[in-house]
């Protein structure tokens, strides 16, 4: 999990064991809930399979379940990974991850993206429509899969959790091209868009294990707050990313951000900070910037670090990752609060 | 209720009204969804609730409900609604809607369709992107409302009939520009993409009356087959109507199947009982489609009618009314069942 980002210390190797088991068990729910008897839709899916990447979201499902247990460091001793990470959890995360999964698909369409994780894209491959009904039958699948679970509450947190994903990006699109975008606006769509399904995420680990009823409980509370500013910080880094990254760092297309008119912190940051020369300059490169010209893009790049704008985006990102560390004071002592610690600075640190 | 197109006798007009004045509350539950706080957000909705035309599913959910009820006729002489109508009846039927509204925004999209309803689609007001995330914002709300229900089944059935509708769009994309598509694969994709969700509805509104673990009673069963035939039925009519209909009779872009190489049972029908110079007429103007030529699909319309095979289409739907309305023997005696074989009937014989 988090390959090559997480350096897990030796202490915490246990925990990290049981969780990285629970994976292959998502995974496997995960293939079983998209199998169909068309042959062509499956292999679709498992196109689309090969887009997981982190499973950050299956991960802090896994990790917020354990991380909720009072007596998490004796269960790690006994060693046993049905203890504390039970099947609601596993389905949970594969919801979580197929959630996520149906919008990468959606949003590549709207980027008209032509890479992701290094492989074409479904929109590149097979066309704009098969990508708009292929995302809505991963939504559907994963809706299934929740109603699959007794309760209804995970149901109603996912649910909720994807229509405001859709108002954050309704949000941005109604913002597309508006130089005048303000900070509070920018990290609303940031909060809807990004933050709300990693908070669920959370908060539905935390859940599964303290009990669907247990919404109000401290540690549920703690861990949607740390999932909501944990998903702040993590889309920060992605807009640093798509400006600063390579295709080949990143694995997917960047400079999209502002070919598709999304301002971004580090450009509204610097659009609020340059002097007049800069300011007239820079936006004459966003409104070409639908063009596609990467010179331009990069030119761009050299005025936003002149003004110190990529480093005061960053620091952002990291004051969110420390409000996240913070609010695990709220959940029980033990190893689920350093390696959620690890979890929060690698969201950031991370190069792709 | 199907404004225009029911011919209500006089001793079906108790339960006309009574199913009537449970759409007003279809209506606000529908609305009160999908309030947002963003004002771009709710001006999309707004703009996309004149859609609702026939509120066919709804009016399932409800009439079926109140088709399950096995003393329906005494209940419907005491005159009051709530002893039938639950609110979760209500719940169910603005659900289903909002899946099918979904579907409508996203097939927009795939049909580049400028009209719906004798108003401009999203899609042409606001762009593709905007379209596809409103589709995903209704879906996805649709799915929060049918978990605010205690029990998990209505969002196990919808969650599975919306993945099967999706399927059926896959299923279709497929096979665009086959011009060897045969009968079977044809109503495969319908029975996915209409036919599931139709028979969801009327599934829904018995288990709403008999109880969410009644999906083995004989009632449901008979009204979950019924609404599969109908949505057969239905679909049958809207694929004549996009040959035979004008935008002004249906209130739709029309001739979209042939545009965008879709060939429906009409034309399935004509390649498998023309001559050969006949098919390979047809298979030229078929080839041509994707230009949009007027005339040339007209000159397809009159070579189809020709062959009878719009009259064998007509025919084949009457095949799945009447295979619909034999079902309904299976449920109580009392005013649902000619109430829902005049539905039947109606299905095919709109103009709209």
């Amino acid at each position: 999990m988090m390959q090559g980002v997480l350096d897990i210390p030796d202490e915490l190797q246990s925990l990290q064991d049981i969780v990285a088991s629970g994976f292959e068990r998502v995974e496997s729910v995960f293939a079983r809930q998209l199998v169909s008897d068309l042959p062509p839709v499956d292999q679709m899916c498992e196109h689309v399979e090969r887009y997981r990447g982190k499973m950050l979201r299956p991960m802090l499902v896994l990790l917020c379940g354990a991380a909720s247990q009072p007596d998490l460091e004796s269960r790690v001793r006994a060693g046993s990974t049905d203890l504390f990470i039970s099947d609601e959890h596993i389905t949970m995360g594969a919801v979580c991850e197929m959630v996520h999964m149906a919008t990468l698909v959606h949003d590549d369409v709207l980027d008209e993206a032509e890479i992701r994780r290094r492989g074409k894209t479904i929109n590149a491959m097979k066309g704009n429509e098969t990508s708009i009904i292929l995302g809505d039958y991963l939504i559907a699948s994963a809706y299934e899969l929740c109603a699959s679970l007794e309760s209804p509450i995970p149901s109603r947190i996912v649910g909720q959790a994807s229509a405001i994903m859709c108002t954050g990006e309704l949000l941005q699109l109604h913002n597309r091209n508006n130089t005048d975008l303000d900070e509070d606006t920018y990290f609303e769509i940031l909060k809807r868009k990004t933050a709300a399904l990693i908070g669920a995420a959370c908060e539905l680990g935390a859940l599964g294990t303290l009990g669907f009823d247990q919404q109000d409980h401290p540690t549920t509370k703690a861990l949607l707050g740390f999932g909501t500013d944990l998903g702040i910080a993590f889309q920060i880094q992605d807009d640093v990313l798509d400006l600063t990254g390579t295709l080949e760092t990143v694995g997917k297309s960047v400079g999209k951000d502002l070919e598709k008119g999304k301002l971004t912190y580090p450009i509204i940051h610097h659009l609020n900070n340059a002097s007049d020369q800069q300011r007239t300059l820079a936006l004459e490169i966003i409104q070409e910037a639908s063009t596609g010209d990467q010179s331009r893009i990069s030119q761009l790049i050299d005025l936003v670090s002149e003004t110190g704008s990529i480093q005061a985006t960053q620091n952002m990102a990291q004051s969110f990752v420390d409000s996240a560390k913070a609010r695990l004071t709220d959940i029980p002592e033990g190893p689920g609060r350093p390696m959620l610690r690890l979890i929060a600075d690698a969201v950031i640190t991370r190069s792709h």
